[in-house]
């Protein structure tokens, strides 16, 4: 059923759910399965490989989807951005970093620019900059992230900021939605919709293993821990203040909180780590979910995803209504 | 207007808001005034002065209301309990330490025994204990928590485990809400209601300062710390793991990270905050609550409060269900 909202309108969409558009992990397939099943599906632009990016936008075939960015990677190879913007995207998203920089040439295409925001003063930011859409995220969500501020209270302070500033922006709910109740939640809050990630991580389109579908089927929300083991290994240099949030196993438990040993110890302990991603060995490589992973209980193919947690959200707003 | 749940049947309330027992805070007088808006006011039994928590019930003068306590502070002295049990509470509520020596007294009172979690394993014990309402409190709480799952993740995780686990029991949300949003996020998620605290800190009847108070009002939720230092300078020596939110100040600037040069400075530092205490003054002294003070715009008779939520929530719910 479609769910109307200021979300949908502007994105053109039936049901306000948005992919989040996990680096290698949402492709161009899953991002069309979202979107044929009504929501609106975004492929991971990442940390910016462009041979990679261009078979997945390739993988579109023409589908009506967005792309997102890690802003600070994408200022270093700012060329990425034309080659999203070639394909007319709907939406472009960027996460963690400053906007501004990209915001006219996004909009000049009529893509809908959405922000990722950790609190308010980078809410005021991306407004500043020219965002449509704030992605209010909270510390629950699965990825990286930065910050306390949790998905329930970041969610309507930044729905107040927007009527104090008399904006037409919108906000999207992201961090711990993976279900229906997650997604009337959201709504309840003032959000016109979510953005939902380790949900998708376990579709059957996502660019994931198996191997690590199975262990976020598993997975219990308090198996969900915050670290930057995953990016020292990867000599991924985040800027201060940014954590992961993975599943713990036996590589966090041995490097979180030493990661100075880890540093010193970075060739050795890097071959294990690939070898281990290699080897599809999730004792060692990441499983990169939030807390929301408690809430999904089976692999299931994207269309049924979003259409599943648009019916549980629709019955339970009517049940609720309707005591 | 009522809000029906099996939390309102169970504790025989019109609406599903629960006073958070807060200690030093919630005192006869602010949870006389939520029970009689509706809700169900609870006395902050705290950290166990006996001279106090009589005065509390005193107030209270036969007014339906509920009692809580901190645990293993009780396992310290539980004749408290015996204080509180004679006045013949709707419910006790107990946080942070094992309820189950103190379970069955407490139900053979005809007491509801509310029992806060903050994961999936307490929930499990609190339900082997007898408990009758769960109250799952996310990191985004005021006061103190342990661990960091949120509000958002953790009430469906635990709704889910009740129905697994077959159990008659109910869940409270409890952490971030503050408002009629939070309040319908809380039922959408799963749960019979909320437990709501730092709102109510800034109560006209909470045993609070009309300083601090009003520095709930200018706060926003990026202004709420997690820390130990007002634990340390007090003296209260909680278990490992547990932190207390608060709004940052001087005092915890000058303090967090810091905590083993706090314990060398102890004396000095205690005589600083409890002038601080005494002044009125909150760049030294702690205002006690959660990420919900960003959505807290005035300091407002409890009733006018339980009213307000309740009244925003279920016009909230009528909208959603309604487009």
């Amino acid at each position: 059923m479609p769910i109307r909202t200021p979300a949908t309108e502007l994105l053109g969409i039936e049901i306000p759910i948005v992919l989040a558009p996990m680096d290698g992990v949402s492709g161009g397939e899953l991002a069309v399965a979202v979107s044929r099943a009504g929501g609106l599906g975004m492929v991971g632009g990442g940390y910016g490989d462009a041979e990679w990016l261009t078979r997945q936008l390739d993988a579109v075939a023409g589908a009506r989807v967005g792309c997102g960015f890690i802003t600070w990677s994408l200022a270093q190879q700012p060329a990425l951005l034309d080659l999203a913007l070639e394909r007319g995207p709907v939406a472009v998203m960027l996460s963690f970093g400053n906007p501004a920089p990209f915001a006219a040439s996004i909009k000049a295409c009529g893509a809908s620019l959405l922000c990722q925001v950790q609190n308010r003063e980078q809410a005021e930011h991306a407004l500043d900059s020219g965002a449509d859409v704030l992605v209010a995220q909270g510390s629950e969500a699965g990825g990286h992230g930065f910050g306390p501020r949790t998905t329930l209270t970041l969610v309507p302070e930044i729905a107040d900021l927007l009527v104090r500033r008399g904006s037409d922006a919108v906000v999207l709910a992201a961090g711990g939605i993976a279900d229906g109740r997650g997604l009337a939640a959201a709504l309840t809050l003032g959000a016109s919709g979510a953005l939902v990630g380790s949900r998708f991580y376990a579709a059957a389109e996502a660019l994931t293993t198996p191997q690590a579908r199975e262990r976020v089927v598993a997975a219990t929300g308090a198996d969900a821990r915050r670290t930057t083991v995953y990016d020292v290994v990867r000599r991924r240099y985040w800027p201060a203040g940014h954590t992961i949030s993975v599943l713990g196993n036996d590589f966090v438990s041995r490097w979180h909180g030493a990661e100075a040993e880890l540093q010193q110890n970075l060739e050795a302990a890097a071959v294990d780590y690939w070898q281990g991603v290699r080897d599809r060995d999730y004792d060692i490589a990441n499983v990169t979910v939030g807390q929301g992973a408690g809430l999904i209980g089976a692999v299931l193919p994207a269309a049924d995803i979003v259409m599943g947690i648009a019916s549980r959200a629709d019955a339970i707003l009517t049940r609720l209504a309707n005591p």
